[in-house]
């Protein structure tokens, strides 16, 4: 069955982005620290188009991840931070749905990789997404507003986080605006030499419009 | 050489507590579930009187921390909301180091635990506790505000933290207002069944007064 995960690296004080982020400083100061674990892999590289890099347990989650994703789902933000750096072939190859106001037609880009505007809400865009993913799964890209709103309605079945051990001191954080006790269930955590991979089920809650 | 070392259980939000907190309340809403993964463990329930327990990884990291320790270093505040429930035998069996505003005269207590209420600040506390701990080293026992003062001093030679898989949605913060980036390095994870341990070292800053 089609599961919805999501992957996202977040530093030991809980942010996905360093402070001061904006539109053009999309990962925030320092924010690029949070993603340096994964440039020099192997899985990472192959995946955009280069050569080399190093082949390690944390090369061999990247591909896992890639492998299982049918679909994509996104923020508009996210999208809007991204779409340059992409470029014309985007690392996902397959269909992205973008959550947003604002309506907007599919952009079709090389490799596979289509961008459709959802804006009739984050469970339509999800419904669509499981849909495009077939027998493979849907792959949540963040930003930290589509996670938090996944797990507020119980719709997230895994949630990856690559914790970076370093302390940004401001940011987004990943976690804020989700009131209540939420508990999760470690499935799996993996050390690699800078990061500590953890698996977590979101337990499902007895009634989650509370 | 003496270390000066940290161990506290973080939410994977980043809390060291409930929200809500208060005198009264000291470990917030729902913050006992930080601490459920220690109660049933042997290492804990012998330090505390009690028999029994399971043996376990993390039973001998509770176990190794207790070993190590010749003194320890806390907040007012939690000497406050702890003195109480330690009761007449705290489980520290050592000279205990409180940084306050307040002062007092030691206290001692029944299998070896005193408590000094140093008044001329964490530096003081900090060469006080280091000269009780001869050849042991000094644990800092918490809250918040004595770690982030140690870690902006540079005074925090290892901070292990005990991640548990739940989200409280508010709290203390452990790393709140501590501004600009810090690296750390991990030297040891342990994932034990329902919490993953984090031995981290704090890189030294090269000017630590930024």
């Amino acid at each position: 069955m089609t599961q919805v995960f999501a992957d996202i690296s977040m530093s030991l004080d809980g942010y996905i982005t360093g402070p001061n982020d904006s539109v053009d400083n999309p990962l925030g100061d320092q924010g690029e620290r949070l993603h340096e674990w994964v440039f020099g892999l192997k899985g990472w590289r192959a995946r955009h188009g280069m050569e080399g890099g190093r082949e390690s347990r944390a090369s061999e989650l990247m591909e896992e991840a890639f492998s299982r994703s049918g679909s994509f789902l996104m923020g508009r933000r996210m999208f809007d931070a991204g779409e340059q750096p992409w470029g014309e072939e985007p690392p996902f190859r397959g269909p992205v749905f973008v959550v947003t106001h604002r309506a907007g037609a599919e952009i079709a880009k090389r490799g596979g990789t289509t961008f459709s505007f959802v804006t009739d809400g984050i469970e339509e865009a999800l419904r669509r997404a499981k849909e495009a993913a077939g027998e493979k799964d849907v792959s949540v890209a963040g930003g930290a507003a589509v996670i938090q709103q996944l797990l507020a309605a119980d719709l997230l079945d895994e949630l990856q986080i690559h914790l970076v051990p370093v302390l940004l001191g401001g940011g987004v954080p990943l976690f804020a605006a989700l009131p209540g006790l939420r508990e999760l269930e470690p499935t799996r955590v993996i050390d690699s030499p800078a990061v500590t991979h953890l698996r977590l089920r979101p337990a499902r809650r007895a009634d989650p419009t509370r």
